[in-house]
């Protein structure tokens, strides 16, 4: 049976000529609804049919088709900042009755009062000091359960949304887009490996086992004979900027052919890419769309894209406006999978 | 066409009452043709029946069914010394010429003359040294390169086998009996994940990206414009030990269901994958032949097995006698897949 169904597939291909390559383009522009037609929308389609046409000088097999994506700002927003961040100040809120110190001790007191500007002005040592109260001292476990509990009722600032409904529609369809040509996709981002692992195969497909993220260190212990891994308030891994090349070698051990970023920490990674032999792609996600998401670039303090737009410009990247290319940003509120009560994937 | 075999099967699964499980089981004695009939294999066969037996009280979904495999000592050998120190061994000796100094500092002295016993006295502070020198300084793809042609040359010095012929059949068709079972195989060995991912692909049947093992830290440069990752002189993750189940967990991002270890330093990973909810496998090679392989356990310095032989014991996990339920250790000489000049698998 299956030698006749290729034999039908080989008939209808002769017959119709030009029609593989015309057919899978015309399945892309079905693929990518909620972009634009134009050059950049091209370009994707354009990559995607050389790596997969057999006989193209650019023809990657499926083994080597690796693309990876940047999270915070590239699949979801990340304004008015990272939302690992306000995570970890809601979590600084559920803790404070176990810390009555922290009503005199910064940067705990200025956020608990509301004030999260003054907490954040102690720059990256009051960060670090919020991230490793909130994201150490407990079991992998229990610190999934809580970003769990966190992610099925915690709602934007601005758009009253679930954070898991501030993804880039068209970038899911990208993802997806791209699996279908054979892709492995893999998340490569500087937030927490245990954070994102939480919702990156409901919301993006991309099993935990693919998301490459920044990582603390672990201790291995038995309680009462039960073995468990207690996080510990060091860092591992810093996944960005040079960190990305890093933790590409060390987690997927294959260089990607296609990188998708958004800020000048997803410039290593896209110069790594494109440093590989054969036909390779990057894009960067620019924030141009101050009414229906954000604008932001060259000066922010969140995301900044600087020297990636000057970069992207000499090697011909493919920069996305927001603005212009995308017909959709959020999808549809209660479109997106929900986050069943136990299990967000397979554990 | 799908609905029409699908239907032929469930009319096929019907009439013949009980034989999709018999005829698994015969299969499976098929697929194990180099282990003794006896408990060791059927406890493998009766675990492989009760996960992937659909019904079954302790079925785990394909995408759950994650094997773990220790690599020296366990899918290849380990005497008389780790193999990935024999080629940092054969390593200073290349680099010998450019290294005038080392005629008269150890541990390079001793070793330059023949005297692997007085280099390797000093203990791990020379073993970390030698590692060292022939780990570190050099870029990833170099490092990949020497690995490469050391495997295609290399011999060991008792049995003149290349180091990848070292491989335990048994093992091999194991690998790919459970792999043909719908169980995605990972390496969690605490050898370099450099070294290990050159040919783990070629002799094991398992992607570089399911090879968890020690790893360095990197340093992102450019030279000339042109990206590299360096290889420093300073370690990240030893995954070894307690370190296993924190690989596991950072690289793996799921709980194995089933573990396959020989030494103590293996004994958290089975620890880890039995205290998983449903059923789980836990196995131990136990090095009994001395004529074929080598016998040690609870007094050896490399591959100690102490701690582990009890707790197999008291948890009732499988423990292979590689003198009584293996028919054979090694592959047939020229029967394993050989070296490419170029590549050893997709890179």
């Amino acid at each position: 049976m299956k030698t006749t169904l290729r034999q039908s597939i080989c008939v209808v291909t002769i017959f119709c000529g030009l029609a593989p390559l015309t057919s899978a383009i015309a399945h892309a522009a079905d693929a990518l609804p909620s972009w634009q037609e134009g050059k950049v929308k091209q370009s994707i389609v354009d990559f995607v049919a050389a790596v997969t046409t057999p006989g193209s000088p650019g023809f990657v097999a499926p083994v080597d088709r690796i693309a990876v994506f940047d999270n915070d700002g590239t699949l979801w927003a990340e304004q008015p900042m990272y939302f690992q961040l306000l995570f970890a100040l809601d979590r600084i809120k559920v803790l404070a009755p176990q810390h009555p110190e922290w009503k005199t001790r910064e940067p705990f007191a200025s956020l608990l009062k509301g004030n999260v500007k003054g907490a954040l002005a102690g720059g990256e040592p009051a960060i670090m000091q919020i991230l490793a109260t909130t994201h150490s001292g407990m079991t992998t476990d229990e610190f999934d359960q809580i970003v769990r509990d966190w992610l099925a009722t915690a709602k934007h600032p601005k758009t009253g949304r679930l954070y898991t409904e501030m993804v880039y529609q068209p970038m899911l369809e990208l993802l997806a887009y791209l699996r279908a040509n054979g892709f492995k996709t893999f998340i490569v981002s500087g937030g927490g490996a245990d954070f994102m692992r939480v919702f990156s195969e409901r919301v993006y497909g991309i099993p935990p086992e693919q998301v490459v993220g920044s990582t603390g260190k672990l201790k291995f212990e038995l309680r009462d004979g039960k073995p468990v891994l207690v996080k510990l308030a060091a860092i591992e891994l810093v996944d960005d900027g040079p960190g990305k090349p890093v933790g590409i070698h060390q987690f997927i051990a294959q260089r990607p052919i296609a990188a998708f970023g958004n800020s000048d920490g997803d410039l290593q990674m896209l110069q790594w890419t494109a440093a590989g032999a054969g036909k390779t792609f990057c894009l960067y996600v620019h924030h141009d769309d101050a009414v229906r998401e954000w604008a932001y670039d060259r000066n922010s303090s969140i995301g900044r894209l600087d020297k990636g737009l000057d970069q992207a410009q000499t090697h011909g990247w493919t920069v996305v406006s927001m603005k212009d290319d995308w017909k959709t940003i959020f999808p549809e509120v209660g479109a997106m999978p929900v986050a069943t009560a136990s299990s967000d994937g397979h554990k």
